[in-house]
């Protein structure tokens, strides 16, 4: 390990190698009066739709996993794919831009469908036993693999909100993909930084990245086959972690079966070290990966941001695009190392 | 007024023509099941440190409006501005990149302060009168004027956390000031976005918005001596409501004197409407500036964008910088028309 960072308490501005996105390290913020924790809300008394048995609520089934002699839209199902009932994005209209006075507009035009992960209502993701996990990111792999091949999706994302203060509205567990027309900003902010920086180096950002941090050790949370979980250098959120591959490859969705296991290991090691370190938070996590059909760019390389939600962003985040973080990366990290996940997979 | 928009109820993409993100505005989302509104706090049994009286639980004050023969750091002042004891950044350092290993890094310099709107603990901003409101307004000019005198100070951004949902930590009502030594990105990409408009067109895009929208008048909010208060073409947030001055200024710092008033009403108007159409919504505003000591930049112009949070931002959001909005503009601007603020002033 080489020179520690200067980590007393002085705020420190970090940057965002790639993304480019300033971020103020903060620990003086940390000990501010603190809001209570969101309180869990109450247990919905209507019946749930991603529930066995409360199939005909959503719309008809995408796709499921499951027992043979099942049927569709019925119990018996493992994971099960559906179209969101309240969708953002509809599959019909025309993925091009129009003028609208001195505006322009386009059609809504996508796919956002919900992942149910498991049918037991009270489970988190971690809770699942890995296998169960693995069947999920598989599914998801499988369904972004299946919108990319309409000409009009130029980027899938996959995401996951747990809790109210990540913007959940279903309390029952459950990841959604939305395929979009457009290379949204945030995506094309860092296709281009990591473009530039492959341009200047000759290698792919990431990977020096995934180099430096495992030789480095100290923002490391835990190294799996193939995988490491480690806590940014610039982390906007306190307790951000990214899980990257170590093995160069720019998109999800090139994903090998055998390597969905260690993935699903280390997602789940990570989300229970979480759930233990920080009481079960509220949570983000996302799935950054190439724009569809761009399986190969030697400048971009796919990999999975876990964002606990410990308090809500503020105007100045909203305002600048800046981040303030009281909790440095290497004392996340450190914590995060410290906590054995919840339960033996 | 032209054709109307295609406003049925198919969900749309609309992009930002100065900062460039999309939004999508899915009608459908308005129709999911409702999270329950956020609870206000209970009301904290500490005692305030921004109630009169307790002056000395706050750093020293940096200035104050105050009666004639009143003492600073005691009671008799109507606004008063401190540093902010939960300081995100410190005066202390030296603001210039340095390397860190494969990243960058900076000392955390610069200054955070808060104002303190009022001696009461329980009024919100739009609940003072027009000369209170003005006078917040002027001392916020006067601040940013001071702070970015300091040439390490690239760019100071006003803005208020109203309640919980907003990222307020305490309940009392306050704007803060923060003076960071770089541009941070959301401004930057603001300010190329405005500048490839001009170079493209000569004018000013926000002015050229301005003319548009008061010909066209359906996402306008209301209209006051010199300013318009309206729905931008591509909000992030339902019923985020930006207002403009009419005139072309680049910086919030250049406000006259006389420009201030207009603007406290329009403020307390629009605020007054938002309070009464979304049951007294939390709430953000932010005021886009220029950077320091740019005051004449013929591509720039400021405004104050106010974005009340009636849902929080979900992993879509954070891993795309796009948007999913409920609510189209026109409607939002309908709907705020309709209502009027809740006391006359």
């Amino acid at each position: 390990m080489t020179a520690p960072s200067p980590s007393n308490d002085e705020p420190e501005l970090r940057r965002d190698p790639i993304a480019g996105r300033w971020v103020i390290l903060a620990p003086e913020r940390g000990r501010r009066p603190a809001r209570p924790k969101e309180a869990a809300p109450e247990p919905s008394r209507e019946p749930c739709p991603f529930c066995p048995g409360n199939e005909r609520m959503t719309p008809p089934e995408v796709m499921a996993v499951r027992a043979a002699g099942t049927s569709p839209n019925g119990p018996g199902w493992t994971t099960r794919v559906i179209p969101n009932k309240f969708a953002a994005l509809t599959p019909g209209g025309r993925a091009e831009e129009v003028r609208e006075e001195i505006y322009e507009r386009m059609d809504g035009v996508g796919d956002h469908e919900v992942i149910v992960e498991s049918p037991e209502h009270d489970k988190e993701l971690s809770e699942l036993p890995v296998e169960r996990i693995a069947e999920v990111l598989a599914v998801a792999r499988d369904r972004v693999r299946a919108l990319c091949q309409e000409p009009r999706t130029r980027y899938a994302l996959v995401f996951k909100n747990y809790g109210a203060w990540a913007g959940a509205s279903q309390e029952h567990s459950h990841t959604q993909i939305l395929s979009v027309p457009v290379i949204p900003s945030a995506a094309a902010e860092e296709l281009a930084g990591a473009r530039a920086r492959f341009e200047a180096s000759g290698r792919c950002a990431f990977c020096e990245i995934v180099e430096h941090e495992v030789r480095e050790e100290r923002r490391l949370v835990a190294v799996e086959d193939g995988y490491v979980a480690l806590a940014p250098y610039a982390p906007r959120f306190a307790y951000e972690t990214w899980i990257l591959p170590r093995r160069h490859a720019a998109s999800f969705e090139s994903v090998g079966q055998d390597e969905i296991g260690p993935l699903a290991h280390l997602l789940r090691e990570t989300l229970g070290r979480m759930a233990r370190a920080l009481d079960r938070p509220c949570y983000n996590f996302l799935i950054h990966s190439a724009p569809c059909r761009e399986p190969s760019l030697p400048w971009y390389h796919w990999h999975v941001e876990i964002i606990p939600k410990l308090s809500l962003a503020s105007g100045f985040e909203w305002g600048t695009g800046a981040y303030i973080n009281p909790t440095p990366p290497e004392e996340a990290a450190r914590r995060l190392r410290e906590f054995e996940r919840v339960a033996p997979s």
